[in-house]
């Protein structure tokens, strides 16, 4: 990570962790019972090892997950700060129900028992599981119209709750604490074979595997999220303030064009129609601007992400929050579906890298790197990262910070992950 | 086209022509002026060779385009004989306005002036432009924040504004006329060099170029668009008549289950994740169903097309027409941009192709049927699309329509255009 120097507190923020996944206890209080023995003994030892079960009786269940994370911080860093130390363990809570089921090779159960002891069974009726806090076997028949859900969307609905979690957790603190600010979240999950990569924001993560780039991530902007912007605004025009249009227009309306003919596009649009200018079209345009300097409600360049929950437009009581997500898109790699040979890495960078350096650009400072260490020298990677920073940032000459390009240096901080596949 | 007599009018109908888009008459009643000599002669003496103007004056200027649409109706026959018939007069309506904007390389001007009639310049301000009804140079200098927009997507607003008058006029009848149902719509627009090929709806097109498919569509159902319709129901909870709910579940609920955790989905997730199971859950999911069997409050299977506007819930006063959109997904080919031979096509098929008849198999057909014939034999293509609709439908054994693999034949109306390139 490197700091811009915007802000005296980095606005970037990083977290890389091994976590470990204990299963939940036993709902009423007794140890597990079904899984004390079988084929999982391997997992479950490495468990026990580690996961630090102190009565020495029973071994404690659970699994590991890897975790790498960037939060790009905006308006300060205490979302990013927050962020960056809790939520691998929003993501370690959700994964904790899912222990049993994530180990168990059989397809994940549609329904579970909930809390025995909340949920007493009627009377008369006959309960689907036994209620003895263990995954059930479903007896009954199921419907003949039943979704199969993988493991794998299981670990994708965690991660995304995880975040939702971390969401509320910020609002919370920023209530009370005066936190403030918002953050851009890019994490990858490593966790039994497969990379999980969840994006909410402007980062960027790409895999590259034998020379090859594979995007792993998109960004969320208000441009790439215009229509979802736009619709919203549609269904709840309130949320605008009577300051604010939904229509986006390809610039400013100036009041004597009134009745004249504009360029617009609605929110089921992509293509761009002519319309008769009305009193309602001299609004500020609720997305406005183009690439980096594209803004939702003039005010916010990002769409998803953690925080913000206090962000107004400025000057006004309008809430920006409604038109963010804190969901992120998560993407996965099957890493046991290739060969990988120690030159294939995941990158994980914010924006201040991505702003001056496209992937095939990085794709060659990882190769060029890496070459010039020995295959088993684990401190390549970290070179790498630290190649990509400094080239990002450029040289200071007297016209301000310069690439080898002699273009203009990233101005913003700049955080980079270089993971070995 | 063939009818696969599930009803006693064809439910698949389609349309080609060659149509052209006549500039609208100048406001004032008087001829065009700058357009009259300039750099487009060949043009505009194309246009007005077989515009028709009678009066022998003025040469009418205008251009053509070339279309090919499809529409699967469902429900009844009366939206898609209706759509064949009129969805290409309003692309011409809504591409007269643009006769001079496409015909100029410089880029469109983002704003016209309407009609000067109707809008007096008021008294000690300067029109932007000179209102006579002329694309006018925009003088004014313009805000450094102006947005670039292409003729590419004036084309594409076009179609998609089409689509909409074209859903308007359908309901119009549907309100008078008691016409009935609603489709699918694909259409194929061939315009200056480029094809516009807009789908809504579950119907398909690709192109077929030396062996290699390039999809020029993607299909609109209900598992498609479950994130846009679990949107709009969270927001207008209303929509669902108190008989569903906006979460996806991997199956029904039954009333006893309720206090357990079950799979489900919210608008904003793509994985799943386990909730406890509230009385508000046991209502309908608003998207139920897998793959072809997937539906919208239980009634319908695609998601954009024209018409239903009368379609309601069984039994219910519960509307379905606000979950579905008519608005198409516009996808532009440059066909200038390539080389192309004579066995290079694009392929339009309804469902009833595409069921049993995956892409590769389609390319496999359209170069085995090609070859079969000369080059310059213009019967060609028509012989691929007879033969893909004859093998899709099967031949008639003891045990149905059988395909050349002894599965089930389509028993839905099956229709085909193949274009050559």
């Amino acid at each position: 990570v490197i700091n811009a120097g915007k802000s005296q507190h980095n606005e970037d923020q990083a977290c890389c962790e091994v976590v470990f996944v204990e299963r939940r206890p036993s709902p009423r209080g007794r140890p597990p019972s079904r899984e004390d023995g079988g084929e999982l003994d391997g997992v479950r030892a490495g468990a026990a090892r580690a996961g630090g079960d102190t009565t020495g009786r029973v071994p404690v269940k659970g699994f590991y997950f890897h975790y790498w994370a960037l939060f790009d911080g905006h308006a300060g860093s205490g979302a990013a700060v927050m962020a960056s130390k809790r939520l691998h363990l929003h993501i370690c809570e959700q994964l904790r129900d899912l222990v049993d089921i994530l180990q168990d090779p059989s397809p994940p159960p549609i329904c579970l028992p909930h809390d025995p002891r909340a949920s007493p069974v009627e009377p008369g009726r006959v309960p689907l599981a036994e209620d003895d806090g263990e995954v059930p076997n479903d007896a009954v028949p199921r419907f003949h119209l039943e979704k199969a859900v993988s493991h794998e969307s299981l670990v994708i609905g965690a991660i995304e709750n995880a975040f939702k979690h971390m969401d509320d957790q910020i609002e919370r603190e920023q209530a009370s604490q005066r936190l403030s600010g918002g953050c851009c979240a890019l994490a990858a999950v490593y966790l039994m074979g497969k990379f999980y990569v969840a994006n909410a924001g402007d980062s960027r993560a790409i895999i590259i595997r034998n020379g090859e780039i594979i995007p792993m991530s998109r960004e969320f902007t208000p441009e790439t999220e215009r229509q979802r912007l736009q619709f919203l605004a549609f269904l709840r025009p309130e949320l605008l303030g009577k300051e604010f249009t939904h229509l986006e227009f390809p610039r400013r309306i100036q009041p004597k064009e009134l009745g004249k003919k504009m360029l617009y596009r609605d929110q089921n649009m992509n293509g761009w129609s002519y319309k008769k200018i009305e009193e309602d079209d001299l609004k500020f345009p609720l997305i406005y601007g183009e690439g980096k300097k594209a803004r939702v409600m003039a005010t916010i360049g990002v769409t998803r992400g953690l925080g913000d929950h206090d962000l107004k437009v400025f000057s006004s009581n309008i809430h920006i929050k409604p038109f963010l997500s804190c969901f992120p898109e998560v993407r996965v790699y099957d890493l046991t579906q290739y060969e990988h040979c120690p030159d294939d890495v995941l990158v994980l960078g914010t924006d201040g890298l991505w702003d001056v350096t496209n992937d095939k650009e990085v794709a060659g400072v990882v190769m060029e790197v890496l070459t010039s260490y020995e295959p088993n020298d684990p401190c390549r990677y970290t070179m790498v990262a630290q190649e990509l920073v400094v080239r990002s940032r450029g040289v200071l000459k007297e016209r301000g910070w310069r690439l080898a390009n002699d273009k203009l240096g990233s101005g913003d901080d700049i955080s980079v992950f270089v993971i070995p596949l």
